[in-house]
């Protein structure tokens, strides 16, 4: 697959609007779906993220989404090339969560490998949850629905639950994937740490950047994450979860767009979800009415609480029912009338303190890397926005450097309060 | 490859003394090396391992080792099958062995693929340390060229230093192989801990036996540490390094045998190592008239000290002089006047814990699994054996446990007199 490196493959086309009827209408089961004639569907094109088209076609009967990877990073542009492989390990990963995460990820109908398309459940009236955490708009089972994929799919993509052989086909299948993880190594775990190309922030933060950069222990600690995160290969991680990759009504929790999919740490999307859930808390004050702000903020506390809970809740009840890989075996425990929950327990304090300290970095680099959250990107009031994300940051580099403080949820909760002040 | 899994491919043949000349003989870089007509060379089959044929082969000019892998167990027979691609990831091991740290591993003269059987320097007069180690016998530099020898596979085979393109390929390359890591995890990490089907132990030993399984905390980080080995890609380790995978005269030493070769934690080859001589120095009681039992015993902890110390050095001078690839770059430290020696210090540290942890594990499977040591196996007193083992299972119990307060040699080197005395 290193072979795509370059960009396209032997007859990719990029789809438009004005095509894909005709396209993907001989398509069997996307023309069931949608229905009607393909001369009439309608077409809108809605990608708003940094890599991808995606369509909406909706037809007689019912709407797909049509997600097609392009040959270089849509946010830059040509200059910076990106392999079209990455759609199929986004649809090796989406069927690998359907199975071990059933219901979160969107099913998908139709996948396409020579064009990197991928045709998948259309989520309605769901919308992104990072406008609705903007917006100030709740969302029932928040935090316990990302709390439990995480777990699920930390477990079972674990060879504490996958045998070996299939488990090491699968890492070998992914070690294919080296441009996306790429992306990640540097602009998560580096960039923010020196003045990278293409870093920028909220000009008036230069003296706490400077600050953070002239922490060497930090430095030190990231990079020890990142070797952590690069040559890891625990489980299939979603590798990008932060609160644009979920979609959400006020009942209802999907997690899409796992192209950053990989082999990795168990910790990493529940830390990076939550450092999503923080960003949202700290950016507050710009977005919410003096008289809406507490009880909100309160609420996204709740949510990450619950969050962690669910994790480590799920994890033991997955440990105690479907531990059946070579890790930990009940030959060594149960068998021998031992319990096995202090090595559990064990287990997911690490796991926490990785997740925290993973927690800390997402915070840094959607602050000062490349790619920025619209939390606080949409404060338009430049030292306002400062304000918050410098809160943003020194707790991020607390839980960088000094996670097992915060193993306990409250305490966590305890130590955003204390930065909010 | 997992093709191969049931055993041979198309066109194996194992070699035959008698046949060997006639199959080997036509191949221009053998021929030249061994000399003569190929219907007179010297042939003799040396194999004492587990696993392969292993033959030297001399002529009029010099001699070379064959050696070819088996499709099954050699030590338990074909009631246990063994995919012949394990020769290609030994000689995938050698080439990189010899780049990253040269001199060390036999060179390699011919590799064919289909006959899994690998041509290379015959090393002479050495002779398998773990003989030289039972004998009393001194080898001038040990620790230094095992030291040396870990540090610099783990370090040049890491993203420290090779590009991420490049170690992900090879991490690719290298999941292919599943077989031979399966071994390790269960006879290492997991059979020592239960009475696994194909263990042996001293009779004697049954009470100390019966109270390392019992220790759950035990159990618990070694299975930590098998998570740590089984989804590890740091760096290509060895992954066999015992001392009867060392051959030495007097002051040379050699590394062979990588068949166990994989991607894995950089600390454990230092850690299996160290075992390797901390169990000769528990066994020498048996092996050594008291009069010259002390100065000897002395000796052997010197060597573990400098193995040690030497393995630190090593890994901080590349560390400053060739730390080329995404981890720690410069950009973070140097290039902004900051120093890195604290990050690598506790990097250092870290990978000592990690060592003395798979130190531990070693020292139990080779006296509760399947594949015993020597140094222990041919003390034909079993009370006295299990005596000494006995000793041996407690510092490793310790040292699974506890092995951050071991982390000066010193300590660990004390520890070594107080568990002898």
């Amino acid at each position: 697959m290193q072979g795509d490196q370059s960009g396209k493959s032997d007859g990719y086309e990029a789809l438009e609007v004005a095509t894909l009827g005709a396209r993907l209408g001989g398509v069997g089961d996307v023309a069931r779906r949608v229905g009607g004639d393909p001369a009439q569907w309608d077409v809108r094109e809605v990608g708003d993220g940094n890599l991808n088209l995606v369509f909406i076609v909706t037809g007689e009967t019912g709407s797909v989404v049509v997600k097609q990877a392009l040959p270089y990073v849509r946010m830059v542009g040509e200059s910076w090339p990106l392999p079209l492989y990455r759609a199929h390990f986004e649809y090796y990963a989406l069927v690998r969560q359907a199975k071990r995460a059933p219901g979160v990820a969107p099913e998908v109908y139709y996948f396409d490998k020579a064009q990197a398309l991928i045709v998948m459940e259309y989520l309605h009236p769901h919308v992104i949850l990072r406008r609705k955490l903007i917006k100030g708009e709740r969302v029932e089972g928040l935090g316990k629905v990302v709390g439990e994929f995480c777990a699920r799919t930390a477990f079972r993509g674990s060879e504490l639950s996958l045998s070996s052989p299939e488990k090491k086909a699968d890492v070998g299948l992914f070690s294919g994937n080296v441009a996306i993880p790429a992306i990640t190594e540097s602009l998560v775990f580096t960039d923010p740490y020196y003045g990278a190309e293409m870093n920028h922030h909220t000009p008036e933060l230069a003296e706490t950047v400077a600050a953070l950069r002239g922490n060497a222990l930090l430095k030190a600690k990231a990079q020890r994450m990142l070797l952590k995160f690069t040559a890891n290969t625990e489980t299939m991680i979603h590798g990008d979860l932060h609160s644009g990759s979920i979609m959400a009504t006020d009942d209802s929790v999907r997690v899409i767009d796992p192209e950053f999919s990989q082999y990795g740490p168990m910790a990493f999307d529940l830390g990076m979800a939550v450092a999503n859930f923080l960003m949202a808390y700290f950016s507050q004050p710009a977005h919410r009415a003096p008289e809406a702000l507490e009880a909100y903020q309160a609420w996204i506390l709740e949510v990450i609480g619950e969050c962690l809970n669910r994790f480590d809740d799920e994890f033991r009840r997955l440990w105690h029912t479907e531990r059946s890989g070579i890790l930990y075996p009940r030959a060594l425990f149960e068998d021998q009338n031992q319990e096995s929950d202090t090595a559990c327990e064990t287990l997911l304090l690490e796991l926490r303190d990785d997740a925290l300290a993973y927690c800390g970095i997402e915070m840094h680099r959607r602050v000062l890397s490349l790619a920025h959250n619209a939390d606080f990107e949409e404060i338009e009031d430049t030292a306002l926005r400062a304000k918050l994300e410098t809160r943003n940051l020194k707790m991020g580099e607390e839980l960088v450097v000094n996670p097992s403080a915060y193993r306990k949820a409250h305490a966590l909760l305890a130590l955003a309060r204390a930065y909010h002040r």
